[in-house]
């Protein structure tokens, strides 16, 4: 399908910003670490526990940097939509109910940023944290319009006997619980450099390739994908941006405040796009993590603070302990290896699982709705 | 004028939430003391060095619990908004631009509270902390849909030849310039217990006094003044729970969160509520601090770090320093006081900077503009 030149403008200068926002990212990641180290946030390696390295302050909470510089990239971008979109708007019901989603949005992600970073500095109790991403939520909520039916899998409409079903309040629940769970499953898929931001970056290409296909596809979905990718570029820019510092060795920590903001950035756009199916999808390895980790979660078998592995000074190498996680499985089922190979045997896995999204979508395309 | 009885039905939700959130910013103050108190997050109160109370850890940024108790208050009411104002929308240029401006309003606002947070935990260098409010002020200034035009004062009507003046993006400037001036000089006018919020919540009164009234006496500008006011009751609200805190003796400090928060809040309803020249007048005591500070703000004449009076301990009073601001001032022109005496005369000064502003606006009605 051809695509409308307003988009493809939009689109195109989204990236420009996009590429601006790594480079600011690059830049202010140093500058932010010496003022964190300087107020005493900074944690140990603990994979890196008897080495030289294990040793070494590294700063936390850096994903502030990607957080406030996605924020002034993303509203910065909002005057390249706005009067283009306008001409359009009679196909989004209803009017202008697109830009309030934007800035709901927006508010919801820079709720959950700054919630995030509350958390890093005061270390609020567990019980309490698990509820924050539901109150960041709160705007995206509040202004959802959109519709609130589920259309009903082909197979099962015969016996149901209906093809949608309109899910009303039930709806925006299920929206709460998808943010509380995209950030508190990426929160706890993580331990090993580079994996939180690692991971969350594969997510979001895979979001960024899906909604390409779907611009291109279809019209009547076209502005619902649109409205992604505008979220989803500078978020993987000013990810990249981190990864850069955090991949092994980690110079700088993420801290809650990215895992939040990944978490938050990701469900807005799921929700905004209507592909949370599909996102959930994405989430495999993350729901394959949370539902291995239920045992110890709900204190049925014992649970330490840190569920990582143990280090081997002498070999440099990582081995799993008998906490249940996909890290610690992952080493006792293909070895014990470096933290680097460790991060890297994840992500593969990470991407595995969104080919096979990808796989089972265009399979179950047509017969399943 | 007879109010419509939605509008009227709004306004009541509204303070019966704000009410909640008084208490529940009550109630969370000292469960956050403890947070904050945990990670070192705390001040000594220079007025009282000397005596036993200057040795007491009081807990810093306790504006964060208004901040966020406000965000929750202020995004859950927009549910008795929606539905009610969705007829009248005609009436606002463009549809639900109201709607988009409330949500972007929110996000400045959250945006701010966020940064003030981020800078009173990494203490950020003076010149950049200035420019904070123009990065928070980003999508209020993006979102702004209304009108960029001035009126021209009646008596230089004659001069000029016309009546009217659209500024374009110039209008724009003077808001994130608004934005810039309303949080950095409540900023600095303080110092004293329960300055900060004290003077806060007199400028909101005089706000909320400035709405009742005109929805009362104009169809015209109602709903800018209705949206002034669902900000304003829970603002008021939660700043008071912090007051009965920060109120002399302090027991907790409202950090550079508060006074963001506040400035921002104020910016906010000044420009969406169509009354900035209002606003700036509620300003003035603020307005004649910055501009005796003007000398040592600019350095031309020596700046300690916290340019404060001296504190005896021996009569308990304090006693006004060289210092260039209005507390000094204070001080030398009405003799030493007690630090609750000398907040409580400031406040009476705002009280009547106010009243003259509304005095000032009966007699200009009608010839001015
Ligand atoms: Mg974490
Ligand atoms: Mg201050």
């Amino acid at each position: 399908l051809p695509i409308e030149r307003g988009l493809m403008r939009s689109i195109l200068i989204n990236l420009a910003m996009s590429v601006v926002g790594f480079g600011g990212t690059i830049l202010l990641i140093p500058v932010a670490s010496k003022y964190v180290l300087r107020r005493n946030m900074f944690g140990y390696d603990i994979n890196k526990r008897g080495s030289a390295a294990g040793k070494v302050k590294v700063p936390e909470s850096l994903g502030l940097v990607s957080g406030i510089v996605f924020l002034v990239v993303a509203i910065l971008f909002q005057h390249f939509i706005f009067s283009q979109e306008n001409s359009i708007s009679d196909s989004y019901p209803p009017e202008n109910a697109w830009l309030t989603e934007y800035y709901a949005a927006l508010a919801s992600i820079c709720f959950m940023i700054f919630l995030g970073f509350v958390d890093d500095v005061l270390d609020i109790p567990w019980r309490v944290k698990l509820f924050l991403p539901s109150i960041a939520a709160l705007p995206l909520l509040m202004a959802y319009a959109g519709r609130t039916n589920i259309v009903i899998p082909k197979p099962l409409r015969p016996t149901l006997g209906f093809n949608e079903l309109d899910l009303g309040w039930i709806y925006k629940l299920y929206m709460g619980l998808l943010a509380v769970f995209c950030t508190n499953s990426i929160n706890i898929l993580a331990g090993v450099n580079g994996l939180e931001v690692g991971q969350t970056v594969i997510i979001s290409c895979a979001v960024l390739i899906h909604n390409v296909m779907q611009i291109s596809r279809s019209e009547e979905t076209r502005h619902a994908h649109a409205f992604s990718l505008y979220i989803m570029q500078p978020f993987v820019a000013t990810s990249l941006g981190l990864l850069a510092f955090n991949w092994y060795p980690s110079s700088v920590f993420v801290g809650d405040t990215y895992t939040y903001f990944a978490g938050m950035a990701l469900a807005v756009v799921g929700i905004l796009g209507h592909f949370s199916e599909t996102m959930l999808l994405f989430f495999l390895p993350q729901i394959l993590n949370f539902l291995y980790s239920i045992p110890q979660l709900f204190k049925i078998v014992p649970c330490p603070r840190h569920r990582l592995p143990s280090f081997d000074p002498h070999s440099g190498l990582l081995i799993g302990s008998n906490d249940m996680n996909l890290v610690n499985l992952f080493l006792r089922w293909f070895g014990r290896c470096s933290e680097q190979q460790l991060c890297i045997r994840l992500l593969i896995f990470q991407v595995l699982c969104c080919g096979f999204c990808f796989g089972l979508r265009y399979l179950m395309a047509g017969w399943y709705k």
